[in-house]
């Protein structure tokens, strides 16, 4: 194993011995559920056990980890921590803005045709619900399109990075895009973040929302929403509940004014063994740095993609330096990627059969030697 | 430690060792957050290793939590699991009930002025969005007032058990006042359900929520929301996310149609690990059997009211065997009740400090010979 070697900068062998799970698999699967860190799981356990021996005795330490949460996010994409609420799931996180947002009928609202359908659903319900009208582009489209759809709309989604392509948007041009029509811009951040860089300010980004069981290599069940502290008092909390108001702690105020900060948008008791793992594997992600994470990822989808193509196979979509990621999905005529995905399975290589696709998404503890390993198990 | 007899039919000598908290505390705080029964500790921890080690490749043993959690929730409450949702806590719940209905200016609700805001904040909310009216009782109001109260209402919210007075409320006789009356009947359950018998047909319940970490001993950030089948054609999800629709696993459809059953209220990726904790403690409740909980958990109760009293303290509330449950809140006059708070905990017995009260809450793990040594300990 001559790639571990800790005194190189080599990323993926300085923390190799955070992922147990490479002493099992070539674990290509982070576009659907990732390991967890060593550390996530190590602090979720410490929970586990914590509960089962103390009730809720410890609770202050329990606390720390939704500040603690919210402070790693708020680092990772260049916000506030009073810009990061803690949602279940992605899902949930666009459905706050889209429901909170004051809509007349009529409004416009640009969106993606391709998209995952958590980004996708719930602006075609607001045209039911709210009669606004949703214009639908392609990812593809070139950014002059874009901008003359941006033209008089009232918001714009996208996705960070496409579930299936795996292309990513240039957010920094979409955002100015944004910026210059005065559109409110959302993003679905769940196939990047912890992948790639992103500045919430840089990029003009009004709200975001995350899931953390992806790129940020921690549990099912916690993501992360962020709201710009201009738009919180625009984006009324719609699940209103205990957890929503400033005087929450006194369970006998009826005062229904709301917190100062996005915690508005959290409507009760949270998920604090999710919370603790999400912490810890954010932090991980921050300690690494995504400036690294990045070119190494890209690097390893470049290499599955090539060489994939020469062993016969068609990648989706072009992969170039300003819009690859993490996501390389290949096949090949005449051959079912189900049966694909199994031989892989067999030889312990983990990816994801899509749409008669295999989907490899590799992070950054994977090596160039894993993913040699890979191209010479997938059948020529 | 006399009262541990394996043989005998006290049930909390039976499950103490499911308790390792008893080694270390009097644990008298279910009605904030229960210590996690052995059982939903080892299932989490074992899928925090699980993902570390394998990521999602066991996926199939993780989608058996949710189908596990559901169905032993409808045996608890006798619904159907068809009728159970998933969700992260109980205001959740309760939003997406109020929030799914289909309000019409005017209708009225009845609701309970002393509610947790858990209950109380949303239908006030309803009021300024929807343009609805709720009608405010006491949990204590006889129930010819309530019935007086539902005539031409829409909804009646109830908990199930109050939250500091620990109140009982009669959801058989307010069912049958909702039959008459074709009121909806939605019951806040968090209070009570894991330590009194729930029948959702015998109490003629339309829908119910409750969180996971209190009575039903797992853990926080994990919920439960029946509907009736009946009503959920006439809940509209508006969470809308990925897993709403029946072709949920499609990424590429684009058909909106919702799930057949209760599972249309899960917007998207489950907390898993909670699912897997609160599976099991709910394994462990019906193991145990309400019904053997329940009068248990009331006596101990009683114990600690009679206690209290003959100490000088006095008991929020008259505690009956129609309305007592498992929480007893008490006070004495010229002493604070975080003194008191801080005096028990400094000798190992976990209570809670609530608007002036000592709040006590035993689940059916502890024994009487528990019970008298927060006696003895209490301050005379």
């Amino acid at each position: 194993m001559g790639y571990i070697d800790l005194g190189s900068q080599e990323i993926w062998a300085q923390y190799r011995s955070e992922f147990p799970v490479t002493d099992n698999l070539v674990y290509l699967n982070h576009a659907a559920v990732a390991p967890l860190a060593r550390r996530a799981s190590d602090a979720m356990k410490w929970l586990a056990d914590d509960g089962m021996n103390f009730g809720s005795l410890h609770y202050d330490k329990w606390l720390a980890s939704y500040d603690g949460l919210r402070a790693v996010t708020a680092k990772l994409i260049n916000a506030d921590p009073a810009e990061i609420a803690i949602v279940k799931n992605t899902s949930e996180g666009i459905a706050t803005v889209a429901l909170g947002l004051d809509w007349k009928p009529g409004d416009k609202i640009v969106a993606f045709q391709e998209e995952f359908p958590a980004n996708l659903y719930i602006w075609k319900k607001l045209e039911q619900w709210r009669g606004v009208t949703v214009q639908w582009l392609s990812y593809l489209d070139p950014l002059d399109k874009i901008e003359a759809a941006a033209r008089g709309a009232k918001l714009l989604a996208t996705s960070f990075v496409q579930y299936l392509s795996g292309y990513r948007a240039d957010l920094e041009a979409i955002g100015q895009i944004c910026r210059r029509h005065g559109v409110f811009f959302f993003v679905d951040a769940i196939q990047g973040l912890g992948a790639f860089p992103l500045d919430v300010r840089k990029m003009n980004i009004q709200a975001l929302a995350a899931d953390g069981h992806k790129w940020l290599l921690g549990p099912e069940g916690n993501g992360v929403l962020y709201v710009q502290q201009d738009w919180q008092d625009r984006i009324e909390p719609v699940e209103f509940g205990w957890t929503t108001v400033a005087g929450f702690a006194d369970y006998s105020s009826r005062d229904m004014t709301v917190r100062k900060d996005a915690g508005r948008y959290e409507c009760g008791t949270l998920n604090t063994v999710g919370c603790f793992g999400l912490w810890k594997s954010t932090e991980l992600v921050l300690e690494v740095g995504v400036n690294r994470i990045a070119p190494h990822v890209q690097s390893l989808g470049d290499q599955l993609a090539e060489g994939a193509r020469r062993k016969g196979y068609e990648v989706l979509g072009e992969r170039t330096p300003a819009t690859g990621a993490g996501i390389v999905s290949i096949r090949k005529s005449g051959v079912d990627a189900r049966t694909t995905h199994a031989h892989l399975k067999a030889n312990g290589v983990i990816t994801a059969p899509r749409q008669g696709w295999v989907r490899m998404s590799p992070h950054f503890y994977i090596s160039p030697a894993d993913i040699d390993r890979v191209l010479e198990t997938l059948p020529g």
